[in-house]
């Protein structure tokens, strides 16, 4: 129907329509270490493409560009087909998570500064993180590191305050890139699955699966979430 | 009779002699595996003293500030007293060790350019792999980085040539960097514990004993680094 799958991951299937764009349908799965934790979720699908269609709508209109192009349906997006850099981009507002097991902060302390960190794909070696010399020798050219690091600094800024408008505290998330025609755009999806974000200091993200929470109380926060940026940005 | 033990580790000994010196004293043991893997090995201290007054005399030669004075005994350094910054630098010139476990590279393979790495020294944590950001959060300024990336480069060429004069090979190396009177220096020690050189493709360093090997064989391969810089300094 919506043609050919391109790449089936765990909790999102990209379809070839035409050329240059893809389909993004994001599914009811949400899975944690690895793929070890699994679950359906129902709703989660629509819950979190709306999300992401909230977040990158926002940031074009800040003058981010994202792979984002419409909505198509519940649970799909309709999305630029991007060449992917091999790599993940967090970025850190607060200390939490691996960052504990990297520096000697306190849980829940507010950095100095934000941190970016980016990360190699790669299951065989565990998505290790990666300075900048290593990626240089994965043919990541200066120029693009440091487009990427601006943009993923831009993005910080433009969501920590939509969420403190929301309510919400941005802790970290987690963007991939990747090119179209010579740009380099943001792809993947924005949602609760790889933000971290606290309302009252209590997540409201995938961190509640993580510590065994079950599906009601999981499909309301990121529930909360939608609520919550509906509104601000409305 | 050096005045009183600043710091003891694993391999060296910190005496305070007079303001704003030390001697640094080179055990005979070698560790690896977090100490876990402990031997002692008579003359090694004496050797990896005399490689470190080689290389350190070499670097301070061509303007590269190090901590070293001058020999005192056989096994004893006098240095300039650092205050030491809490990270190992590595850099890397061939795909070894813990690079494998970080990018798809073929074991041996000659990098495009060298690969520079900072560690946190921190037993707690592991001594974790740190990127700029982390560094900043850890207080250590842009200018400092750059200037200590800069010095690792330029050690790295002076001593790959030197290696290559000798017949060896500098695969990669760990510095540690210290201030002293707002310069910052190389401190620690340049040793076979250090870095790791191949003659003919075949390790001449610490890899010898954490593969395993007798004292002798260890000790003669130290032994053997030694004669050949000795030759090509001379």
């Amino acid at each position: 129907m919506e043609g050919n799958v391109v790449r089936e991951g765990k909790t999102k299937i990209l379809y070839k329509e035409k050329p240059g764009e893809l389909i993004m349908e994001f599914k009811d799965s949400i899975t944690a270490m690895n793929g070890r934790l699994k679950e359906t979720i129902p709703g989660k699908g629509e819950v979190c493409s709306k999300i992401t269609e909230i977040i990158f709508s926002h940031l074009e209109k800040n003058g981010v560009n994202t792979h984002f192009i419409s909505r198509v349906s519940e649970k799909k997006l309709r999305v630029k087909e991007l060449e992917m850099y091999p790599i993940e981009v967090v970025c850190r507002n607060i200390a939490f998570g691996s960052l504990l097991k990297r520096l000697p902060l306190r849980s829940g302390e507010e950095l100095k500064r934000p941190v970016i960190e980016f990360y190699y794909k790669s299951d065989e070696l565990g998505d290790p993180m990666l300075n900048e010399d290593h990626l240089a020798i994965l043919g990541v050219s200066e120029s693009e590191i440091k487009e990427i690091r601006g943009t993923t600094l831009k993005t910080n800024e433009l969501l920590k305050e939509l969420f403190r408008n929301a309510g919400l505290k941005l802790v970290d998330f987690k963007l991939e890139f990747g090119k179209y025609k010579s740009n380099i755009l943001i792809g993947d999806e924005f949602s609760p699955d790889n933000f971290r974000a606290w309302l009252e200091n209590r997540p409201v993200d995938k961190d509640l699966f993580r510590m065994g929470e079950g599906r009601d109380t999981v499909i309301k926060a990121y529930l909360e979430v939608l609520k919550r940026l509906e509104k601000v940005v409305n």
